[in-house]
């Protein structure tokens, strides 16, 4: 596997800049994950104050993001880092977005959780919600892990549960028209829960692409847009 | 107006490349668009034939993140570039995410439209997503213009219109709610012309978000997560 040289500078310093945003990446990552799960226990338990919570806290996350991108733009301009220590950065910029996105993912599933508290409980608690919000959040983990440990073939591997999370969301949708065409009164409730789970699939979009970025850091190879056969191929190809 | 310093290079081929990955970013915006207003005629008409195409069409708006995303790395690597111009490769290698993931919306618009085809057709032919879908198309053209003229306070107006938007979304999900009571046997309609709602949506955020970009690029100053009120003023302070 192409090594990186996160160890092989001159400057120590420079060492530490980078090592110090790839922590700053890792408390935004640990933060964002704690949205998640935040949003998804106030949906299922129906516990408003939780929801509020999430929705007031978005704004960490929103300010974790401008600063780690200020020191990214800062690395650029005062280092000019180039090869593996430049893709670090530019991947680090991306994450960061993304990581941005599922905090306003999270924030969603919580104004959703608060309005749903207002409503009727249905008999199975969310059950299946619960189950879909368990996996993506699995994947989130995983995914934030192989970003640490800078590890592409748990990248791949995490980036396809994305299949498994996009089967699971479809099958949720159409038991939700089912419900509704049988009670029509479900519709409002219905709708909000569909909105949840939906925010739910995207946090895991978000998710694989942490992990392309991962396998494109740690190879130099762009892998979006490629199939996931391709992409172990790629992976295999890069040992 | 802080004075992008890009003819004042020393190199005039340094120049010539940040031309050029410019109007790459100007050919994968005019795409984009296309797409988007294709999506919707798709949609508005009961054009599956085009849907198809949309759908197909994906592909190439992929490619040309990919190819612009290594010309953006190649600069950083060889050229080094600082101030204005690393500011402008940065917006760049944002931009084109925010474009490609437009591009998405877009095919999903293109999915739903070729299953609306196939139901019914309402009697008001889907005026309101077309006015939303307009409005749409309007807000994204003029954020690549002002992208292309690196106008921030074009951009801030630009920005603006995404309010308008929401608020338009807001009223179709209500109305579609409504209808669905009324008429249960039209859920299944409904629901995928609130997801297409949804999608013109997220193309508006998307739109908003390069906006954000052309602000940070012509003043140095993230935007994000400010309100509209902080952003006119920053445009203010800055001129």
């Amino acid at each position: 596997m192409d090594k990186l040289n996160l160890d092989a500078h001159i400057s120590q310093q420079f060492n530490e800049e980078l090592e110090e945003i790839r922590n700053h990446v890792m408390t935004m990552g640990g933060l964002v994950e704690q949205q998640v799960a935040d949003a998804l226990d106030a949906l299922v338990n129906g516990d408003s104050a939780l929801g509020q919570r999430v929705v007031r806290d978005d704004d960490k996350v929103n300010r974790l993001e401008v600063a780690i991108d200020e020191e990214c733009n800062r690395i650029l301009a005062r280092r000019q880092p180039a090869a593996s220590d430049l893709r670090l950065v530019i991947a680090i910029i991306k994450t960061i977005t993304d990581l941005e996105r599922i905090g306003d993912e999270a924030e969603k599933i919580a104004r959703l959780a608060m309005r749903l508290a207002e409503m009727e409980r249905p008999a199975n608690n969310y059950i299946e919600i619960d189950n879909l919000g368990n996996r993506v959040r699995a994947m989130l983990h995983d995914a934030l892990d192989a970003f640490a440990r800078l590890d592409a073939e748990a990248a791949v591997a995490v980036a396809s549960e994305d299949a498994r999370i996009d089967r699971e969301y479809e099958s949720i949708i159409r038991q939700g028209i089912t419900f509704m065409m049988e009670d029509p009164r479900s519709i409002r409730r219905m709708l909000d829960m569909m909105w949840a789970a939906r925010a739910l699939e995207r946090v895991g979009d978000h998710a694989k692409n942490v992990c392309e970025y991962v396998v494109y850091l740690v190879h130099g190879t762009d892998v979006r847009h490629v199939s996931m056969e391709e992409m172990e191929r790629e992976i295999r190809r890069g040992r």
